[in-house]
């Protein structure tokens, strides 16, 4: 199975790696126990992923301590459960030879993987992402967090996996809906890096929604790589990481302005159309490419419009918020071209003149 | 004023500057204003340094956001406390483009540092040490941490400072029981890593206990330029900044069965007289070695003996609970000579038997 090697400069590991493979949770287990001897481990798994039968997959009869978060999703992800994590394992008597596995979606990960970063100065986290969202982006590059009671991801640390254990056969348990709302982030990666990649994804839409293990290996690595690249040039996003950023700015609005009715890949999908509109107002388009993106995410059957209850004034007030604004108007990512991201003057976030995002956001109905 | 360079492997900063003066305070906050051009400032602090005059000395007629943390003292490291003060950055708008002021004691400094780790996946914290005990030693080498509901510093983080303002001159307000308590970690200083160190305390005692600046601005240099020195040899404590704990496996005993009554230099007297006479019940004594520290700690006054309320077996229960223990008994640092720790086999926590530590510990009534 495919192992890839991720390098992570100005932390003291320097680097870790992600195994790939198909059915390879129930062999896992041992391989955490091998490679962190006289560590004790501590599981964070949510109530949808132990209906799922993953916990019992992974453990294979063992016995561990465990934290089921409860309920699953987004509602959880908050300081209020970091807290409760930390807690059980003082109360299980763990210290800083203790290793946390999470096992589950981006919303676990986030949130085990913060409280690894917290508990005692830093503990190892072991990702296991069970999810398309994850697989392809959450549980690679460092970034954890949870929300407060005023904002999301209030809190946060840069947090890198001690390693990744990539099962592509965990994503079968989802409900369609999550399953291909989460190849969004996949897109995304082909379009801002690799157009080899996008094509690869344009050819293998059959396989990919009758989930084909084995393009799913393939996707999970092209993710890896892509991913691990950006992260390995700037990982604490100063810059070029900022390109993961795709499709996100207009798409963190619409999911906000949803109230997280709209899973995230949803939201950025819309994301990604809004901004290729923006790209076309610009004139930076090549003819076809628009055309292209909207009938992969029209294949993965996630919106590409705004939802009609959203009004142009609140969508733009939501900008004005976003929390990388500058002067009260985001930057924004765009293509040149198909994988290749629009640079100017060294700066990968550009300006955008709040006419052309309203003229883009007026054709997004 | 001396300025000195810490240098930080394995983080992205690769180290930063303590400045070290005397009547700094009021021309420090445009330093910080210089060296963080296009910052917001954020101010942690608590009642007493606000009633000490030292917050209104920094900012000089300025106006900044500002945490008190009420009341002062241990009592406020909470995890409550942490989330408190994200939670009022996030509500005075303040992003990832902010940098958090730490001005007070080693309390508001571990609370203050630990928030500035964790806001948005962190920000920067600039330490402005006001107690003898966070200036020798809490305010330099990066570790920050709040206790939980069930433990001391279940939460924590390294997270080294962007710089560090020493000003001697604020230690002027501290009670005599704070000031000299505080100067212990100096002492221990001394003991593990330069004699000559050691020697300028014991002959600098009255114009240390007068509070004399210039003494106080040469003994934070030897502070920092010790302290310093450790922690870039070995910023996550896997083995050479565990020399730093000398004294304190038995000093955080003490300090927790006092219920904190104990200032935490007083607990770290007791602990330092303790381990010595665990070096003389293991021949590692030179002939007054024991004598020069106990005249040098009770000039200080503080306590060297155990607290009569404190029973021999309660102090061995606490010690094998310390969360450094491996089977159930904790490693010691233990000295050969002065100044030089005593190691073995490149181990610089060592083995000492349970009958050995109950011997020396009899001897400390």
């Amino acid at each position: 199975m495919p192992e890839i090697g991720i390098t992570v400069p100005g932390t003291p590991e320097t680097g870790y790696s992600i195994v790939i493979g198909s059915g390879i949770l129930p062999s896992t287990w041992a391989k955490i126990e091998a490679a962190h001897a006289g560590f004790n481990r501590f599981i964070v798994t949510d109530e949808h992923v132990v209906a799922a039968g993953h916990l019992d997959a992974l453990l294979g009869g063992r016995l561990a301590p465990c934290y089921v978060i409860q309920p699953a999703g987004e509602i959880s992800k908050t300081i209020d459960t970091a807290v409760a994590i930390v807690e059980t394992m003082e109360k299980a008597c763990l210290g800083r030879d203790t290793v946390v596995v999470a096992l589950g979606g981006g919303t676990v990960g986030d949130i085990a993987g913060f409280a690894a970063a917290i508990f005692k100065r830093g503990v190892p986290v072991v990702q296991i992402p069970t999810t398309t969202l994850a697989q392809a982006d959450s549980a690679i590059g460092g970034k954890t967090g949870v929300d407060s009671s005023v904002s999301k991801n209030a809190f946060g640390a840069f947090w890198h996996p001690a390693a990744v254990y990539l099962d592509v056969a965990t994503v079968q348990t989802l409900d369609d809906r999550q399953y291909r709302s989460g190849l969004v982030e996949s897109v995304k990666h082909g379009l801002i890096a690799d157009a080899e990649y996008f094509e690869f994804i344009e050819t293998h839409l059959d396989s990919l929604l009758s989930r084909d293990l084995g393009t799913l290996e393939t996707l999970a690595e092209y993710n890896c790589r892509i991913k691990g690249a950006i992260v390995a040039e700037d990982p604490l996003e100063r810059n070029k990481r900022r390109i993961l950023n795709y499709g996100h700015t207009i798409g963190h609005a619409v999911e906000a302005a949803s109230g997280y009715e709209l899973f995230h890949g949803e939201a950025i999908a819309i994301g990604i159309v809004a901004v290729g509109r923006i790209e076309a107002e610009l004139g930076l388009a090549q003819p076809d490419r628009l055309d292209r993106v909207h009938a992969v995410l029209q294949r993965l059957c996630v919106p590409t419009t705004l939802p009609t209850n959203l009004t142009l004034a609140a969508l733009l007030d939501l900008l004005r918020h976003d929390k990388k604004s500058v002067d009260r108007w985001p930057r924004f990512v765009l293509l040149d071209r198909l994988g290749h991201i629009h640079c100017e003057s060294g700066e990968y976030a550009v300006q955008v003149g709040r006419e052309v995002v309203v003229e883009a956001l007026g054709r997004l109905r």
